[in-house]
């Protein structure tokens, strides 16, 4: 492809919730009509987009036509003003251009693109390095990095980093890692070229946007999505004492859906607050009496009540 | 599936290389006429059988119907009498059993499942038994276990593997983490039924089969082939002390071609040896030439001569 | 001793510089005479105390009776309105009070008190609190909790701190994991009891304050003591523009003398800048040239002049 | 000191309990009276000697003055035949020494000295093997190396530990990391040179064996002294398959009292078993109710009575 003298021009400042695959009762079927009862209520809220196929859809556990067809579902279901990113990231480059250009055609505005992890020896910088800029020559849409050491075992530096957001077709980052000093340097090193970083959890958004992030992609904006937008809205603002106290009650509401319970906490929290969550699939488990119990407390002692208790 | 009564009767005693795949010069297209040539010089070395798709066939980097294709190939170009072994695990129970099955028509004579990974908190030890049993009830030959911490993040204790062996479906273990306490502690308690462990490396071959493991599935049989089964029939001669120092000699090169440089250290180690090696997928990268130095150097100082450096 | 009723109090609010310990060309004796000299530059800087005797000091690597002299130096050097908090901490909970009590007769205004972690599988919840509050009952002046999983592989989570920051002589907490969602919970948890967080390095000063900490104790002050200064006192003043920026450019000097290259980075840095550094004792080695390049880049490709290059 | 030719002759082949230190019940005085005991009964097994101050003798937790009245008083009760190890690695080099001579004079036969580990970015190849080459160099009696990744974080390669033992004062490696391999790596490189390597553990010790080892240090051998013994005297002996049984049925009870619940789990062995093992010093706790179940369970399950239960 020809490839644009300039930054590739997508506005990604605000809440993004990457959006769980509902399942029927058997965890194997996609339920479309659970998927859409959800959306009408995410939309409306003030999300900026919503991301489709990240970790919290269990791409892992979805085959391509699943993935195709979630993308094409959220693109239909989400308002036209709301931005569809699809997390297209494979192990192989080859089947990442493949599967970046499939979700393209099928509605993507961005695509959010997983370090390969498989091979951890083998995923140095310059392999790294490769990677990102041959997918980035070879989409038509623009690429984000996606950064999660927790899950991956693969920890991009801000040099890499800094390195990549020179292509025109990469316009951004989120990083799950919450590593606030590299994100504060990120931000500095690409200040000339309108690269913009995204958190990867409501549990550090604040600090994240305080250092000069733009926005979050945050699992716990699925079950608090006003709380998650106000806290946005509030550093926008410029209110930051409403804004620190706000992020302080929203860390442990936001490790219960992410490192503590994963998708198994995101979507018994789901079920608590009026959305459908659902199982997952095999061989996630969903969660036991005592964890759910955990993750609800998570929730209740930070001031959020959970409405179907 | 109806289950038979007993262990499935199929015996892995003796040594497997797990093949990498062969790739034309451009990474992509898999080249099935090197795959013959390389089979026609494997073909006369004393293997008890083959693994296909394994860590080293580069599986994470092929689409499902590649995988599927090299079973049928290294099925047909392996002597009748040979076991052909096919790795199917995926991330999800259902993809792995439809893969498992399409892999016994494709002519597998049994499976090699990895444990799934990416949701690290969510893959306990509960999770890790119902996939495997629910894999095992759903396929058609036997189920070996893999265990590989190194790449995967997980490691499958003594009472897991334990437990999983009670199914007769579960035929065996291979185990590429060199814990030689937990080997010896799963051969003791398995020993009443008819479970079969193997090592996962050359480099602790010997202590392995010292302590009841019945074979190995060795990356570095594809180069030294007659060296590592000589150091197996050493072992069931009962001549400790040539073992014991051919097993010294053949930690490096081991360790060269798996933990140290990955596949691209085994496929390098193939080229300089009269085997094609050849490119790998990206992000997967060849060895600069420093690297390439000291794989071979792991093998000359050790004694082995590489044929063509 | 006789425990008061409420909260001891003591003042952490700003910055502290972890002073290192200067040795003789030798690296055995304690080089007072430079000791003074560094003391002499950074009196004029608007610290608010030292701290003496933590990690940058090389504690590991002083006897008894030198890590109490290091404190009655520090004492009689610092401005008389300065805190003298010393490190304390050893493996045992008998020789951490001891040494508590030495130092505070030494003239320590406060006991900075590092996990124990050679046990490390010993080291859970319920051993640590019980060491803390052991402590704390047991010594005369005030604790400030140590968390450094950099170095120790133990990292208290925020239930653990919250427990006992209920006990009226822990007024505080360093934290130099950086996981600053972890920092925001901590402060929200202990609002109501007088308890002082502390950001354990420069590179997360900011984020660290606008989430609600009081101060830092930064490697990088024994340097850019000015600056890291400055940074505080733009926060406190409402200049958060010019905080962020400031911010941003201190995260690579702030590494290379801490993650990076731990104390001999440091010590470089001192010595390209006017300070004394000197070597560290052995097995520590200072930096080679190639290091001590990088090093030097970190701080002058983010707009810092080292004076003495 | 003058360097002898020639490696210093001592035979370590055989079994060594690293012994733990007996504390009264408060957790504090050493009880000497119940160390002669538990000597009265190691002693009348065919132990090669004692290590004394090594990771169970919670050489952390005691003061340098304990430490060397804990061996002379090992060297007072064990047999006069019986060699005495003595642990006495410190974070610094100029300690390690100071601490070796004094032990070396309270009748130490060798030192065995663990890697320093609490900077570890600062503990590379040149640093560690500085450190122990000053070592060698200025202390009067041999020394072992000691690697013991577990608990320090620092994992010595075979190629460091290959350099080191072409010092003459250099005798041999206690290795617990328990990588088969690189002890198979190891004994070859250094064929040459009389080095002598010994497990860390009973859990490998028959393969260790098997590779080229000498001898054992287990902690295990301070409960099941006889079996430890037996099973090296079986592999002497030749008798393989017996030796292969026994060493199955000890890898439980060995990581009962190492990996899995370490010094109190050795201790709460050693009190079901006829010895004395008493509390460990704070903050190490004693094992609560459930774990000292699973601790015998461990034992019973694979045929050891425990005696006092």
């Amino acid at each position: 492809m020809e490839m644009a003298e300039k930054k590739a021009n997508i506005d990604l400042s605000g809440i993004f919730p990457p959006i769980p695959t509902p399942f029927k009762t058997d965890g194997e079927d996609i339920d479309y009509e659970k998927l859409k009862e959800n959306f009408d209520k995410w939309n409306s809220k003030p999300f900026k987009g919503y991301v489709v196929m990240g970790t919290n859809g269990e791409s892992v556990y979805m085959s391509e036509s699943e993935k195709i067809s979630m993308v094409v579902a959220a693109r239909r279901l989400a308002n036209k003003n709301q931005l569809i990113i699809a997390g297209s990231g494979c192990e192989s480059t080859m089947a990442t251009i493949n599967l970046s250009n499939e979700m393209a055609k099928a509605g993507a505005d961005a695509l959010l693109i997983l370090t390969p992890c498989y091979f951890k020896s083998g995923m140095n910088t310059e392999a790294l390095y490769q990677h990102y800029i041959k997918v980035a020559d070879s989409i038509e849409k623009p690429l984000i990095l996606y950064n999660m050491p927790g899950n991956t075992g693969i920890d991009m530096d801000s040099n890499l980093v800094t390195r990549l957001s020179e292509h025109p077709n990469i316009i951004g980052l989120k990083d799950s890692g919450g590593d606030l000093s590299k994100m504060a340097d990120i931000v500095y090193k690409t200040r000339d070229s309108q690269f913009q970083v995204l958190a990867g959890s409501a549990g550090f958004l604040y600090p994240a946007l305080a250092l000069g992030s733009v926005g979050g992609i945050c699992a716990l904006a699925n079950v608090l999505g006003d709380e998650v937008c106000r806290l946005y809205e509030l550093f926008i603002g410029g209110h930051m004492d409403e804004a620190v106290v706000l992020q302080q009650k929203l860390v442990e509401p936001g490790q219960a859906v992410t490192r503590r319970y994963s998708v198994p906490g995101l979507k018994h929290s789901l079920d608590c607050n009026g959305f459908y969550g659902g199982p997952c699939r095999s061989p996630l488990r969903s969660l036991n009496g005592i964890a759910q119990k955990e993750v609800e407390q998570a929730f209740i002692q930070n001031g959020f009540d959970l409405k179907s208790l």
